[in-house]
């Protein structure tokens, strides 16, 4: 098992002063294999092209660091001063010069092969890097032509980073170009990969810092190539960058020995080809190795695809995976204050710190500014100069350009047959039942068939899709796999676009990529493990909310969640599936991206769904039972119900018009069954009590108008919701969210909530809602204790209903199963 | 690079119906390494043995079968008919004979070396096998005496299972023996090294699920070995288990071939051994190579531990990992209605589900089971026979019974030496500044430092430790690292107890394990990214809340996050890094295991740790700045602050005992200075105003007391916001939290909460709360719009507050940094 190392063949400058990241002292084991031997000790570059890549990269670095500490005097044309410093000095050096020199080969390589390229930097807090190349590119200026290709545009970039008023320290989406943000790591390889997953063309370069990967996300990440399909999918060439240091902190596999990051490397199902020009450092050493190690795993890239698609072979392949050393904050000063600064931990953020108030920081800033050479690099004017400038791609096939970074510009709608298609007939609500998500799954299936040519619709789920009954989709595709096939296997598939794997990160992340490249595609997932994912939701939710405020980025496909096998329904599982605070989570995010709908039965899911597929820039969040549950609305009535979000069930109440004595309302399935069961009860035992049953699909119409773009005017909320009548609201998830809803609403006094609370661990479908207090019995005695004068008339029916709660709980003890006049309840009004 | 193969001697049964788990098609690459060859094809069981260990692991096979099915009849004394099977099937068998085998042959080590060891089960949903082993080991019994190893105990234990009033189908805090939920998966491995940290005489079994080993906390779990101390820290068996099917797919790992996975363990760290008893799986062969894999592995712990221990080596070893390959659902319905079940994906649950109704499943079950022949394995009155049990460890060596797995047995309190030991004093408040966080890590300093002798205390951390200001820890300890050391390195060393990875999953996972196995710990967090383990902590939570119900499960030391660098400091980062809601997510959880402190300076923050520190079967999480910020209050006010949770400062208001006019009140660090200075300028400008400041510290406070057992009583709350008094809050998190704490309190219309709204970017300080409606100028306003009759009083007021706020917007833009005015604040009263 050799590794391959692409050498440069410029003489290593062994007296370099940067010290090299991360060389180990441990001694080799006993089984040590032979050293991996150079393979390409090659100088592809010529020298014209050695002197343009090194230009090109000098003059990203010094527009890095300009944006980290200067506001006027950009190409340091009068001596550096204090009052050109900017008075608080933001932003992370240490990244750039390695982001800059991948971002400058890219270049080279995209150019000569005409490459349909993006590029994912994981180590996204070196925002600087990918601002200045942007800019030196000229798509910065294209989109902001106030900042144009001179001294004047080169003052303001280098003053609006990290400015009031101006833009982010980290690769955002202000940063054309990018379709990942960098400031929680891990996700890099996921989104690449995402991004890639049926665009043939494209190749992702996907730089991993070396504390990135030590993320679980990343770590499993790796692992995306088993579901890559070299024939229908692009490339990811990831570039695992080791600088050697995280914030503080020495890096774990910069401190690997060589053969043991190859063994996982090797691991990863990848083949390693290690940029190696020495100790030293030296730039045009590193030059050719790295543009040796970009060929080499280039050729490779297009081998692979070859064979599969030209010569059908069904291997999967090995993939390249270049390994980049370099020092960390590299070609900043070498010392500062007697400390080392440039390939160590120091280099993270901002290496010379006192510049406006220590004269020998500002002259070394100064040095290290003027030892890029600008005035090789900028004419008098600020401009690049040609020779700079001579390896940049053209138009859109710039990285920063590239329309597939930009997704909306390439999204198609999808073929979206409509929900009456798939509509189950409803003769007599409350009746019949039919699995909501098996129903879903005929939608879900017929879109992947819509699909099959033009690909660009994906289903994403931890292992989970026949779990979640979705198995119709297996009638339109299968799931990807690229590993080895048994006789016993189904529904497995090299092209397939069902996506599993026991990761929900990589789901979340594929699909996010998936979907900024301007597809569309559905996460299917366990509602209380759909918070493993909560804090890349945050990222996701914060990009959009950037995105729609920037009038370049065009709105992409949204993000539609389908929570099933929910809070209610975890007979098999217990207290450790039982999570329905996800909806809390993501109605903390800015209200223009976020909707949530609890669809109440089969029909009105599939209307939900044709709502959530055909949004722009959105999180839907819907969840939904798989459990054949009862329907209660026919198609005509779930698209209505699903426009307005908030519907009185007139036919359910005993509300004859008039103000109701009470208010029955439900959001969620298992919530809408015992509501009706409650009004069911009323009606049976209480006939004069004017009963108003509400259903909420759309949990966001809850909020005021004013707060959320889907809210209720108060005007509406109090037509459904009379102030002064008692609600009883039976809620899918944590009781007091429906509080955090409306609180500010005229009849919030009047309202009383139901939902879960923490108890419950493996039993029966309604021993859940007992012990939650949703049930029917504990239902009516709310309305009982709540309705005004109601306490004398109902004291008999309150103890009917308190004995038979009892009795329940001693029936499921004895025969483990349900009270049989709740399972075989129905509507019967 | 050869692999060690374990051969069981036995000879191979190639005609066994089971087909082999995950055997690859793909053809060998053209770089392929001669295949691992035997090292050991030694039978070290002797006659004895094999019988004995054979028997147990049919046992155990024969009672979860049994746990799965059976409601009486245990001992199928009589034929099996429909209705002594549980009308509802519920569970997973796939995995329980693999369990089973391990911990079949785990009890022989144990008893052989004399070893202290705690297993830790990933696929931990196989949760009949655990209470089977529990049961026959005897441990069941001492817990539970109803259910005795007899005919009447193996009844009670099986109709329990899953059954309500019973226990959950997983590996669940009812589980003696147990550290790990087996629900959500991904975390065996940093719960097992979190038990063997500090422990050097402990080695946990972990066994690693194929299915788990796909996300992404798994994958990053395994370097948790570079962390590990062989001279401190115990160690991990990691048992790779592979059955090569999830819910209804094939696994990754299992489909690489050989070379591949070996590599990909490699580059973990391990050595592999595989146990290869051929591809039949003749029971006999596997426990010869089970035997001789698990000796081998635990020759080369203790020769690894002796080297470091012993021998002074300080190269990290290659520890082995055992691959286990067995078919899912082994000794199972090898088919059911024609379909393959035994050895694929169709086992995971129950692999015969019509057994009440169809009377072949029922035919199928009961000679499924009488396969195990019970007779051999229980004499007539249900007791398991002196050969099934022969091999059981005595005592607290059984690994139901290892006190680690309960390790409140094992708690020692730790050393505090007070908080005022740290007090910064305080002559004036709001004139001097102090970093919270960097007050904090003198305290955390000692606490590391009187540990050193006991080593019951660690620091966890993102690589964060010196980011978050806590750096004075390394005056006493220092950062763990096994890797390669460099000159430029500070602060690492072998045998450090401040874990930083920069895995937010690990560090949360080892704390956990370190905490159930008794010890004590900090996890310090950037507030944003603690989302990442949002649900782990929902199943940490789920822990604490059902172990506390538990007797015989005694209390340990609380979870304790540290959440600094947070909302409203994120210069450097931005948007990306501004996330308030783990607090709102936390807050869900029982309220009988979760507290939130919003320390509003130093002196408060230090009685907070004091508390914390010193807190049993807690999640504490506190939320503190590591910037300089004023302090408010000496450490007398602090300590005393902190035991009411809610205090009002009269000195801080204007308030001469009666009504107030206004409640101005805070929680958070940032909110109370906001409050302060708006305090400050009411006083200034409107002084016939009275002013009541109130600080919240205990978040929980503002609960009901009915809701949570550190919530105010009404009258208590009424006390300090007086119902029909405006009381304008300043929340450090998003303002609806607030709201969702206090929906209930009679004072809750005259609330006005301000909080963070997803708004902002980079940018300085003040313009964070001004972004987001947070600042002095904008909460005057507020109280000018709220206090009856103050409208026209304040109306020029009002004004000038408006158009300072106007001018903060030029300033900041002009200049990059806030006013002066507030630069310069200080509390002047």
């Amino acid at each position: 098992m050799r590794g391959t190392t692409a050498r440069g063949g410029g003489r290593a400058d062994r007296s370099g002063s940067t010290p090299p990241p991360g060389a180990p002292t441990g001694a080799a084991g006993p089984t040590a294999p032979p050293d991996p031997t150079p393979l390409h000790a090659a100088t592809p570059l010529t020298a014209d092209q050695l002197r343009t890549v090194d230009a090109y990269w000098r003059a990203a670095n010094y527009l890095a660091v300009g944006q980290i500490y200067l506001l006027p005097n950009p190409l340091l044309t009068e001596p550096l001063r204090p009052e050109h410093i900017k008075p608080r000095l933001l932003g992370h050096w240490g990244t750039c010069p390695g982001l800059n020199l991948v971002y400058a080969h890219l270049n080279r390589v995209i150019g000569e092969r005409d490459l349909d390229m993006i590029h994912v930097t994981g180590p996204g807090h070196g925002g600087p890097a990918a601002v200045a190349t942007a800019w030196l590119d000229g798509v910065w200026s294209e989109i902001h032509p106030e900042t144009g290709r001179d001294a004047e545009g080169m003052r303001r970039l280098m003053r609006q980073f990290s400015f009031p008023g101006g833009i982010p320290s980290h690769i955002a989406p202000e940063v054309p170009g990018s379709i990942h943000e960098g400031g929680e790591l891990g996700y890099a390889l996921a989104h690449a990969y995402g991004a890639v997953f049926d665009n043939p063309g494209l190749v992702a370069a996907c730089v991993v810092g070396d504390g990135e990967a030590e993320t679980g996300p990343a770590a499993t990440g790796w692992h995306s190539n088993k579901l890559l399909d070299p024939v229908h999918d692009g490339a990811v060439l990831p570039i695992l960058h080791l600088n050697g240091y995280k914030i503080a902190n020495p890096t774990v596999l910069a401190r690997l020995e060589r053969r043991e990051l190859d063994a996982l490397l090797r691991g990863y199902g990848h083949e390693p080809i290690h940029v190696d020009a020495g100790d030293g450092y030296d730039p045009a050493a590193v030059h050719q190795a790295m543009a040796a190690a970009l060929d080499l795993a280039l050729d490779r890239i297009s081998a692979a695809q070859r064979a599969a698609r030209e010569e059908g072979s069904t291997e999967r392949p090995h993939w390249p995976v270049i390994v980049l050393r370099s020092p960390k904050g590299w070609t900043g000063p070498a010392e500062v204050d007697g400390l080392p600064v440039a390939g160590t931990w120091r280099s993270h953020q901002v290496p010379l710190a006192e510049v406006r108030d220590d004269a020998s920081h500002l002259a070394q800033l100064e040095s290290w500014m003027r030892g890029y050479r600008p005035e090789e690099l900028f004419d008098e004017a600020g401009r690049p100069r040609p020779h700079v400038l001579a390896q940049v791609p053209r138009g859109d096939r710039r990285l920063a350009a590239n329309p597939h970074a930009n997704g909306g510009r390439l999204t198609r709608a999808l073929p979206l047959r409509g929900a009456r298609h798939y509509a189950v007939p409803v003769e007599r609500p409350g009746t019949v039942a039919h699995s909501p998500a098996q129903t879903l799954g005929r939608m879900l299936r017929d879109v992947l068939a819509d699909t099959a040519g033009s690909r660009n619709f994906r289903l994403f789920g931890p292992d989970e899709t026949a779990s979640n009954k979705l198995q119709a989709v297996y009638e339109a595709t299968a799931k990807n796999w690229q590993a080895g096939y048994l006789p016993v296997d189904e529904h497995l598939a090299r092209d397939g676009r069902v996506l599993e794997m026991l990761s929900e990160h990589n789901c979340q992340g594929w699909l996010e990529g998936y979907l900024l490249t301007g597809r569309h595609g559905v996460f299917a997932s366990y509602e209380a493990f759909v918070h493993i994912v909560s804090s890349m939701l945050n990222q996701h939710a914060k990009w959009l909310k950037v995105s729609r405020e920037l009038p370049w980025r065009m709105p992409v496909p949204s993000l539609n969640y389908l929570l099933t096998s929910h809070v209610w329904r975890q007979d098999h599982n217990g207290f450790s599936h039982q999570d329905p605070g996800f909806v809390d989570h993501v109605a903390n995010k800015s209200p223009q991206v976020v909707r949530v709908y609890l669809p109440p039965d089969a029909n009105t899911l599939l209307a939900v769904a044709d709502k959530a597929l055909a949004s722009r820039d959105l999180i839907n969040v819907i969840i939904a039972g798989k459990h054949p549950s009862f329907d209660w609305l026919g198609i005509d009535d779930a698209l209505a119900h699903v426009e307005r979000g908030v519907s009185v069930w007139e036919w359910a109440g005993s509300d004859v018009g008039g103000r109701p004595d009470v208010v029955l309302a439900a959001a969620g399935d298992t919530p809408t069954l015992e509501i009706m069961a409650t009004a069911s009860l009323l009606r049976l035992h209480l006939p004069e009590l004017r009963v108003r049953v509400v259903n909420v699909v759309n949990l966001m119409r809850l909020l005021p108008a004013e707060e959320h773009p889907e809210g209720m005017t108060d005007r509406d909320y109090d037509a459904v919701f009379p102030p002064g009548t008692p609600v009883i609201f039976g809620y899918h998830g944590y009781p007091w969210f429906v509080h955090r809803l409306t609180y500010r609403r005229n009849g919030h006094p009047d309202l009383h909530v139901r939902g879960y609370k923490e108890e419950g661990t493996t039993t029966t479908p309604f021993d859940m809602v007992v012990r939650n207090d949703l049930d029917r019995y504990r239902l009516v005695m709310d309305v009982i204790d709540r309705v005004p004068g109601l306490v004398d008339r109902g004291i008999t029916l309150r103890q009917r209903m308190q004995d038979q709660r009892l009795r329940h709980h001693d029936w499921i003890r004895e025969h483990g199963e349900d009270l049989p006049e709740v399972r075989e309840w129905v509507w019967q009004w």
